[in-house]
């Protein structure tokens, strides 16, 4: 493991280390006869649980989901609703592949966690959710909006 | 449990049973602050497990992802590629509600399956996703396209 | 034009005609670098007015949009609520092409309408967007829920 | 029009002005009965050309498109492949809205371009959609993927 980071990790290493076998495998699982790409994530809970997601596509593109989120959805489904990272991997070898920014929105919407990538060689490369999405919108966003709305009206 | 259903069911009532309790176990985990309407699904894989899924909201309505799909990104992550039924159901009492289009599709990469909606009474009824979503776009449509696009190449 | 239908069209030939064109030409402003495989589309509103779109993808395939979404968003974005027909055409020629789950979710939101499937010689087949997306999610089973969870907190 | 900004636009002020009430009539168009929450946008082409867009809402909340991807998908499909600036307006008075992650992703495929956040008084910030969405998934990746894939075959 060769860990790029210029900040304080929120997890240590053992923690790491699993979360990065549980992206392994999880790619292991991936859908994709589309891209013929395969993605795994590990997404760790602030409960102490783990969560494996792979890509799922869709012959209609518009309907595919990334690793990333389906490792959210299983997790938010079992009641988890704060998370301390997620680890990316793909079978791409020279690149550090990044969350899209759909996945970057929809993690957002239960806040900040590490987020790293990691290559199939065991590089890693770490970052925070909040760095890859600056300036979120944001559910306050809309209440704010929703309670102004019912101020004009009143 | 009342079932309304013209044609023989998948399932037998045992089945049927505990799909319909994972389902309403599902739901309770939903992720709704924006619409406030819960919805749970239970998908049965051709392997006899199980797996529940809720919808999950996002402060961009159009990342929010239903019940249904939950369900079935959960199971295809865990390596399931074919489906015998899905249970659907809310809080809603008065009504039969059936999964959206993008659901349907999502299901349909799959293959057929029955399709269960159920209201929280347990009155439930049965149809088909091929009966929900005829002449479905399919993976086998953009195969064909490919070879010929290849064919009128040479 | 050789038409397959069983029921009266909403269109007359020459409407049907300039429809075609429209899709025809729609088609061939697609961006879809990924899936190589371009669709037109032509949405007809009662306005009158017709609108053009093509498929529009994304590296992140989730994010691609259908051909019938981008005319639907550019007339609703126009103010259009209501619309007649819709015709759909692709590159395959031996096929008819009929809209996605996700595309027939979206039209609906707005009613009914005719759904023509165009085949790129000039085939061409009809039928109507309630018979592709039977028992459809719509905005009455949200209205009447919420209704509903008002009458329960009293 | 009180703009902030650190760093010198790619628009002058006639432009700006132009764009801003482009996006400001297009908000007046957005079809939202589920989030009561108007959003317009304009979009300029390096053609010269300028594309309004509203977001437009389903009842599957999931099926909902941004202001943002409403004027993308438009001037895709009229053929438009370069950007200069995108423009976001709502009726939020007292924040800057961002765009959502989705939209970063889309508008990204095309590469950078301005972007500017405007509160219904005229007051507006820019930024960039580099600065928005650093480390973007990208057609690259894939192709690099794909070369890869290929390359290990042989
Ligand atoms: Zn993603
Ligand atoms: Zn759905
Ligand atoms: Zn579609
Ligand atoms: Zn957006």
């Amino acid at each position: 493991m060769e860990l790029e980071s210029s900040t304080a990790p929120s997890l240590d290493e053992e923690e790491l280390d699993q979360l990065m076998a549980v992206a392994d495998k999880a790619k292991l699982k991936a859908y994709s006869p589309y891209s013929n790409y395969r993605v795994g994530a590990a997404l760790l809970a602030s409960s102490g649980d783990t969560y494996g997601g792979c890509n799922v596509e869709n012959s209609s593109y518009g309907l595919t989901i990334c690793a990333e989120r389906t490792a959210l959805f299983k997790a938010a489904s079992n009641g988890e609703r704060n998370f301390k990272a997620i680890v990316v991997t793909s079978d791409h070898s020279e690149e550090f592949i990044y969350p899209c920014g759909a996945c970057r929105q929809v993690l957002s919407e239960f806040g900040n966690m590490d987020v790293y990538m990691m290559q199939p060689s065991g590089r890693i490369r770490r970052t925070t959710l909040e760095a890859l999405i600056p300036f979120s919108f944001s559910k306050k966003i809309l209440d704010d909006a929703e309670k102004q709305r019912l101020e004009e009206w009143e």
